[in-house]
C-alpha cells in the first residue's frame, strides 16, 4: 500500500510537471485556446476552411510561374509558393535564382492578385525577403537554425515553419516558440515527412502529427505531400488523408514541364495533372474551396 | 555521348531487373490484375467497400467479448477481432487465455453471426485455431517468421498478416509471398505503424504504404489505429485519414472498461466512444457501412 | 517549496519503480551479480578472455565447411557458426540445406574438436537441432518469436540470441528472460546492428550496446559484425572497437570463395583475408586468443 | 544471354556513374589521396597521431573554464573546447554567453598556451569569432545550414564540422564540400551520433562511419563521446572504440561541478574522473599522446 500510494504521487507529479512546461508556452492550446486565424489577402487559414497551396519547387523563371500561377487561379486557388533560394544537398546543385526569384514571384502575384510563399536561408536574407514574399518560409533544413527562427520572430509577416527532417513533435513545437518569443504570432506549422528507415517514400509522412499539433497548439497545420512523398504518383492519395484528418492546408508542387525541372523532377505535378488533383479532391468533397 | 548512351542503357536495364522482380512475385498486380476480394461470410474486403474490424484488445472474458460484440452488432459491424495468445515484451505480463480464449471468441461470434479474427503466433497452434477462428492474424512481432508463414499458407482459412515492427514495405510484400507461395491466396495485408524516432506516438503511422501496397499488390489494406497510435484520442482521426486514402478497412480496440484492461488500456475505446467513432465516421460520409 | 517537494518524491519514487522492475529480472546483474560464465568445451565466454566465432553464412557442403574450420584451427579457433535454416526475405531465395545442413557442421566439427553454433527457426526444430549443434542461435528475425524462445528455454545448451532488426535494449533483455524463465540460464548475448535512416550499412552497429548490455545482465555479449556492416571492407575496423569496448567475443563470416556464396557474399571474408583479420587484431593487441 | 549482358552494362554503368560523383568531390580521396593534415599549435591532427579534445559544455565563468583547462594541461592536453552561443531546443533554456563566453576561452587558452575549439551559430558571428577562436565549430543542428558552411568557407581557420541529427555519411560529405568549394580546405568531420529509435542513449553512436568518413575523404575524422551517447558511465567505453577504430580524436565534455551545470549536467565528467578517463586510456595503450 505504501507503494501504491507512491505511485499515486508519481502519476500526480507527473503531471504536475508536464502542465507547468506546457504552460510556459505562448503557442501551446493552454495559454491560447482559440485558434489562431491568418489572413492572406481573404483567404484565411486556421478557422476551419481548409486550402490548398501550389507552386513550382523552384522559381525558373517568369514564364514557368506564371503558367502555374494562371492554372491555379483558373481553379480559384491563390496561395503560390515557389523557391528562391533551395538549400540543396550538394554544392553543386541548382542553387535557386536568389532575389530575382523572389522578384519574378512578387510580380506574377501582382498581376494575379495571389499570396508569394517563399524560403528564406539566412537570417540576413530577411530583410530583403519582406519586400518580396508575403510568407516567409522557413525549410525543414533550418528548423534548427535558431538565428533564423530569431529574426524572422522579429518580423510583421506570416511564418510557415517546416518540420525538421528529424524533429520530434516537441522539438518542432519549440521551434515555433522561437518564433512567438520574439513577437511574431503568425505562425503556420507544416508537416512534410520524417527520416525513417522506409525508402519506398522520400521521407514518412507523420499524418499523426497533424491532429497533435491542432491539439497541442492554436496554429494552423499544412501538409506538404510533395516533399513527404517524392512521389508524383502518391500526392492526390496523401492529399485526401491530410484533409480527412483536418489539416488547414495541403501544399503540393507544380511545374508547367516536371521533366526537364530544375529540381525534384520526379514529384511536381503537371498542369493537367494539377487541375486533375483539384476536381478530384473536390468530387470527393474532401475540398470544398 | 558514350556516356549519354549508358546512362540510356542503364536506365533501361534497371527497368528490365525490376519488372523482373515483380512479374516473379505471385502477390503482385503484374501477376494478378484484378483485386482480390475477401468474403467473409457476406462482408467482402476488396472489392471498395470500406470495413470496420473492431473488438478488444485481449479475450478475458465471455462478459467482455460478448459486450463489445453486442455493441458492434448493434452498429451493424460483423468483423470481430480479439487477442487469445498475446506476444507480449516481458515473460511475465499477462499472456493471453490461449485456447480457451479462442472459445470465447467462437462462441460469441456464434451467438451473434459474428466472424473471428484471432493472432497464431506458434506453427503448432494452427492446427487448433483454425477450428474457431474465421481469419489467422500473424501479427507484427511473427511478420519474419518464416516457418508461421508457410504453415498458415497451406491452409484454408483467410489470413491477416500485419507489417512487421520496421518492415519495409518490400520485406511486408515478401512476407505475403511466403503465404501465397504455400497455395493459400486470401491474404490481407495491415499497416500498423513503424518503429521510428517519435515518440509521441507508440509507432508511426506509415499511411503512405496504403496506397503503395494497392498499387503493388491485389490484397486487401486493412489500417490498425490503434497499434499505429497508442493513444485513444488519435483513433478517430487516423480512421478518418485511412478511409480517405482508400485502406479497405480499419482495425481498431474496444473494451467495456479500458481502465482495468489487462493489456494496452491507454489506447482502446470504451462503448460509449465507440459508439460515436462510428457515428462520426458515417456523419462524415467516410464509412458508408 | 511544495512543488520541490514534489519533485523530490516524484525522483524517489521513479527510482523505486526501475528497481522493483530491474529486480525482477533473471537476467539483470542486480539479481545476479556475477558474470555467467558459458564453457564451449573448454574456450570460455563471459570470463574476460575475449573469443571470435566464425565461419559461412550458409553452410553449402561438406567442402565448404571443412575448408572454413581447417583455417580456423590453424589460428587456433574453435568457436564454428553456419546457417542450416536461413530465414531469406523472399521464398524464392536460397533457404539453407536444413537438418544435411546441421549435419555436416557437427561432421566436421567432431572431425576437428570444434564447437557448433547454428540457428533454430522453429520451436518444432529444436528437439532435432540439439542433436547435433552446441549453441542454438535465435535470428534477429526470431528475437520477438517468444514461442521458441520459451522452446530454447527448456534446453540443457546455450542459447546465442541475436537482438531484433529494430528491438530496443531492454526489449532484447526482455527476450532473454523469456530463456532463463523457463529454467535456460545459459544465455550469450548477441548486437548485429539495428535498421536506422542510414544505408552507407546494411545496418547501423549500435556498438554502445555492448557496455549497455554487461552493465545491465550478468551474460556474455558477443558483436557480430558481419550483419551490422554488410561489409567486407568494415569487418576488421568495427572488429576492434567491439574488442577494445569490451566484448566477450567477435562473430563474422568467412567463405572459401565467397563470390559464389548463396547468400551474403558481399560480406564475407575469404580465407586469405580471414588470417589477415586474425594477425591484424592479434597484432594490435585487441585479441589475445 | 541477353539479360546477362544487360545485367553486365548495367553494373559497368552503375559504377561509371558512381566514379563520376565520387570523382567531382573536393573533399574526396579520390580527388586527394594523402591525409588532410591540420595543425593546431603544434598539435596535429589526421597524421595518425589520436588526440582528446575536451572541455566544459557550455562557458559559465572564467573559474570554471580555467578549472577544466588546467587540468587538461596536467595530462598534456591543449585542444580545449566549450560553448559560447548554445543551441538549444527550448528558447527558455540557457543560450550562452556569447561573445563574452569566446572572450574567456581566449584568455583561459592564451594563458596556458591551448587552442581554441568553439561554436558558431549564424553567418553573421563568423567575422568576430575568428578573433578569439582558433577552430570554428559547426554544430551538427546547423550542419544543414548551407549559407553558414558557405561562410566558414572563406575564413581561414579550420572547421570542425558535425554530422547532423539524422545526416546520411553522404549527406555530411556534401556538407564538408560547401566549406571546400568555397576555399577553407581545413575541414575536420565529428560523429556525434544520430537519431534512431532506440532511447537507452540519447543519440547512437554510428561507429561505422569512422572508417567509411577516412576511406571516402582525406579528412581527419573525431568521435565526439558526449553528444553520442548522453552519457556519463559510456563516455570511457566508447571512446576505446573510438581510438580502435582509428579516429583522429575523442571529444568528451568535462565540467568542474556537473550538477551545477548550465546545460547538460548528466554527460560531462567532473575532474577526478576525467583524469581517469585518460590515465584508463593511457594505461590500455589505446591513446598514446
Amino acid at each position: 500500500t505504501l507503494q501504491h500510494l507512491f505511485k499515486q504521487i508519481f502519476k500526480a507529479s507527473l503531471e504536475l510537471q508536464e502542465d507547468d512546461n506546457q504552460k510556459a508556452l505562448l503557442v501551446s492550446r493552454k495559454k491560447h485556446p482559440e485558434n489562431t486565424i491568418i489572413d492572406l489577402k481573404g483567404e484565411t487559414l486556421g478557422n476551419g476552411q481548409q486550402r490548398l497551396i501550389m507552386g513550382p519547387c523552384s522559381v525558373e523563371s517568369y514564364d514557368q510561374v506564371y503558367a502555374v500561377a494562371k492554372a491555379m487561379k483558373e481553379q480559384g486557388l491563390t496561395l503560390l509558393r515557389g523557391g528562391a533560394f533551395k538549400p540543396r544537398t550538394s554544392p553543386y546543385d541548382f542553387q535557386g535564382l536568389g532575389e530575382e526569384g523572389y522578384q519574378i514571384l512578387r510580380q506574377v502575384a501582382d498581376e494575379l492578385d495571389m499570396v508569394v510563399i517563399s524560403e528564406v536561408v539566412s537570417p540576413a536574407h530577411v530583410e530583403m525577403a519582406v519586400k518580396y514574399v508575403d510568407v516567409i518560409q522557413i525549410g525543414a533544413r533550418n528548423m534548427h537554425s535558431f538565428e533564423l527562427l530569431k529574426e524572422v520572430g522579429n518580423v510583421n509577416k506570416p511564418v510557415l515553419l517546416k518540420r525538421g527532417l528529424s524533429a520530434t513533435i516537441d522539438e518542432f513545437i519549440k521551434a515555433a516558440e522561437y518564433i512567438i518569443a520574439n513577437g511574431n504570432e503568425q505562425i503556420i506549422l507544416c508537416e512534410r515527412g520524417i527520416r525513417t528507415y522506409e525508402k519506398a517514400t522520400r521521407n514518412t509522412l507523420d499524418i499523426s502529427a497533424v491532429p497533435i499539433l491542432k491539439q497541442e497548439t492554436h496554429l494552423p497545420v499544412v501538409v506538404d505531400v510533395t516533399h513527404s512523398t517524392g512521389r508524383r504518383d502518391l500526392l492526390l492519395p496523401t492529399a485526401k488523408a491530410a484533409l480527412a484528418i483536418g489539416a488547414d492546408a495541403v501544399m503540393a508542387e507544380v511545374h508547367p514541364d516536371p521533366a526537364v525541372a530544375l529540381s525534384d523532377s520526379a514529384q511536381q505535378m503537371d498542369i493537367p495533372t494539377f487541375d486533375k488533383f483539384v476536381k478530384d479532391l473536390r468530387e470527393q468533397g474532401l475540398y470544398k474551396g
